[in-house]
């Protein structure tokens, strides 16, 4: 499949142009009605789509339905919130007579659809964040055409989704250019729609190496553009004592499930355990390497993520002051089995290549000596996604200060569970500190994630057939 | 002057930095007895500030006394604002039982200061966007420590400002680090401060050349942040024949006043006035042109913003398809005349110089033949603080067509009055697409200035000794 060709690009982005004013004035119930026929019709073609993302994921057809479901409730989801119009609210500030400071006109601050936003797909959510993912479907609720960028990891799949999207657009009387789909591999495609005038935003999951490029093509243009890029993370777990101590063996066998869930191709897979120098560190680290040892994941999503993933775990078995716990041969083209590593606070600190993240089954044990130091190893990673602390459960000054740098870390903090299993709602936070998120003030996971594709306006003195409406002026 | 020194930049910031995690812990009565304590200060000086103020900037007692009361009133508001602590809230999503996607644990969103901002002063608003103005104002109450870079337009008053926050920040016994005041004319101290590892946002009003430079740098630093820049606006004022009938006059004369008001050196000064053409139109352009002529405003703040005031006004009038209707000669080392032009839309269309911000008491006016046409100018200026409607007291398809097009333009639009003016208030957006800011989505004029400050964490499953006190765990 060749790359499209510039004006096939151009001609994707001016139908979503010219759809723009259209859709941006139409109100809640409208786009409601778009994001829950595009559910509907997704789910009802279940037993085409999951074959062809199995033959091209080999993710299997329990977690392919799974996550067709997951795809509906974002949709679902996103239609409620369109209906609701809470994310358009007016904040009605009265006239207030006199002199400023404290005399004013009547202000009504509105929010507003940015325009036509470029979506890149993931590869490792080939539904929920591919074509009518959650980046798609808090844009259409927004009341912003999306142009796709399909990943070229699940090509047929993605085709076979933007029919879908497309007939759905059509049956609801809405302009075609709501919805475009672009496709191919090479970098120019992405380049060309980031540059393109009539594009206002940015959605993008995906590697540190290209989200950063197309950051910077976004920077870079004549008119820069907002740029929402998730661009992985390394999900830190610390294991603090009275954890343990108290239920160390059940917790090390979650956390060997968490490592190697989905062989490890999620944003949240937890790729560095911090724990503290006791005897129940010792025997966590011990059950959690005879816990990892015998689980074979399945296939990485495609050969160069699995050759990444080898280079990865070489990298860190030969930094030196790392020590190899699980450490298996490779076998050239078949599935990864689980790496485990362990090293000292000062060593992880110091070496930079030990704080990025290994896409993949993989986690590195850090042990430290000293609040100081797990605030500091903290510190080191600077951002993720997530941040997991286990047994923080008594309130302490120690504890207090751990949890404070894992909320600078992070933008998740966890106290139970893993960080795999990102839920879907309006308390999530799904975007950490550089580099886990290139914005971390917004998420692109849950309800506030519509919010990236807004903007405030305030409007002064509005007549009144303009404000009065809630929260959709003309 | 010299500018300071490298390692009296990195003793500023590390004084922040380690003030962070005592002030990001404080809560909102401490924050807000800290600004109110500022507010008072500020007022209590104000006889020998304002004379200091009025020595460098030529700005007048009147005018001086004015912004003293602006600055004190944004800091008691947003003292109000840590106080009550909606900023701060939790988003509190109960755990449900049963499976993803409907399955989930308890998930509290709170929101976290960032840590140390670097706020860059503005030459223009030597109190309200000075070392005291909105931008320390927010990030104080947010829980940030600032650093501010003072500008070399009034470093008397910059330092005197300074020593007062010092002494405030003492008597609230806070660690000093929370405020701090940098110096130096050079771009160096600037740069060092944005790259400084420890600085977490930067917050910027100035000059389109001097805000994309710095934001540059932010953007190359090794872990980017955000860079929050005000960097100038046109500010386009649309007046609609029903206007322009039945009160051109008195509009005219309001808008003379608006266009030369403090020189002209306000970032939301109209630069811009689009009249459709009808006989109508004429007589407004005759009126203020009439308005303008005799008006004499005060000298501009430094001799390089006179230079570029006459530079840029002789571009204008030397663009092929510009008339000059005031175009005064120039006496050196004087106050400026106010300066108007006239040309069509195409021709504006065609030529990106006539779009751009000439800073000081000018306007171009740009005839519009078409509500197509219209909307295509607001398009080519593509982003401006503020955009104006004249006339649009009734609703019409052409009249929405034109209101849309100034939602997509600016960040503030008005149907009455003059954008000269901002009201420091919850609805007030200060913050337009590039190049009017940098962060579209953020303000930074009214509470929700705070927002730019702070980032969302998801707390999942976290003890009650942490959730529990509204807004602000541990």
């Amino acid at each position: 499949m060749p790359d499209q060709s510039p004006s096939q690009i151009d001609a994707a982005v001016a139908a979503a142009s010219a759809a723009h004013d259209a859709y941006a004035a139409s109100d809640g119930a409208t786009r409601a009605a778009l994001l829950r026929a595009l559910a509907d019709a997704l789910q009802a073609a279940r037993d085409t789509l999951v074959p062809l993302a199995d033959a091209e994921t080999s993710l299997g057809a329990a977690r392919l339905n799974g996550e067709i479901d997951r795809t509906a409730f974002q949709l679902r989801g996103f239609a409620d919130r369109a209906a609701e119009g809470t994310a358009f609210a007016v904040i009605d500030d009265p006239a207030v007579a006199g002199a400023p400071p404290a005399g004013r006109p009547r202000l009504a601050r509105v929010r507003v659809p940015l325009g036509p936003v470029a979506m890149f797909a993931a590869s490792n959510f080939p539904f929920a964040f591919s074509v009518l993912g959650g980046d798609t479907a808090a844009a259409l609720a927004a009341g912003c055409p999306v142009v796709v960028k399909a990943h070229p990891g699940h090509p047929k799949l993605s085709r076979a989704v933007a029919e879908i999207a497309l007939g759905v657009v059509a049956a609801q009387d809405l302009p075609a250019g709501v919805f475009g789909l672009v496709e191919g591999a090479g970098v120019e495609v992405g380049v060309q729609l980031v540059q393109h005038p009539d594009i206002t935003a940015v959605a993008f999951t995906g590697s540190f190496r290209g989200g950063t490029a197309l950051q910077a093509v976004a920077n870079a243009r004549p008119r820069p553009i907002p740029f929402f890029g998730e661009l992985g993370s390394i999900n830190p777990v610390l294991v603090l004592p009275a954890a343990a101590t108290a239920r160390g063996g059940e917790l090390a066998a979650q956390l060997a499930a968490s490592i190697t869930m989905g062989c490890g191709q999620f944003c949240t897979s937890p790729g560095i355990v911090m724990l503290f120098d006791c005897a129940a560190s010792d025997a966590f680290v011990d059950a959690l390497q005879a816990a990892l040892a015998p689980l074979q994941p399945h296939a990485m999503l495609t050969p160069s993520m699995r050759s990444n993933f080898d280079a990865g775990t070489q990298r860190l078995a030969a930094t030196p002051g790392v020590t190899a716990l699980l450490a298996p041969e490779t076998v050239a083209g078949a599935a990864p089995r689980p790496f485990l590593a362990q090293t000292d606070a000062a060593t992880f600190i110091a070496a930079h290549t030990l704080q990025e993240e290994v896409f993949g089954p993989a986690a590195l044990v850090v042990r430290v000596r000293s609040v100081d130091e797990g605030v500091a190893a903290l510190r080191a990673i600077g951002g993720s996604l997530t941040a997991t602390l286990w047994g923080a459960d008594d309130d302490s000054a120690d504890t207090r200060r751990l949890v404070r740098a894992a909320m600078q870390c992070a933008g998740r903090v966890l106290f139970a569970g893993v960080p795999t299993g990102v839920a879907v709602t309006a308390a999530q936070q799904h975007g950490g500190p550089w580099p886990s998120s290139t914005r971390p003030e917004s998420t692109s996971v849950g309800w506030a994630a519509m919010d990236r594709f807004l903007r405030p306006v305030a409007l002064q003195d509005a007549p009144p057939w303009l404000v009065g409406q809630r929260g959709r002026p003309c």
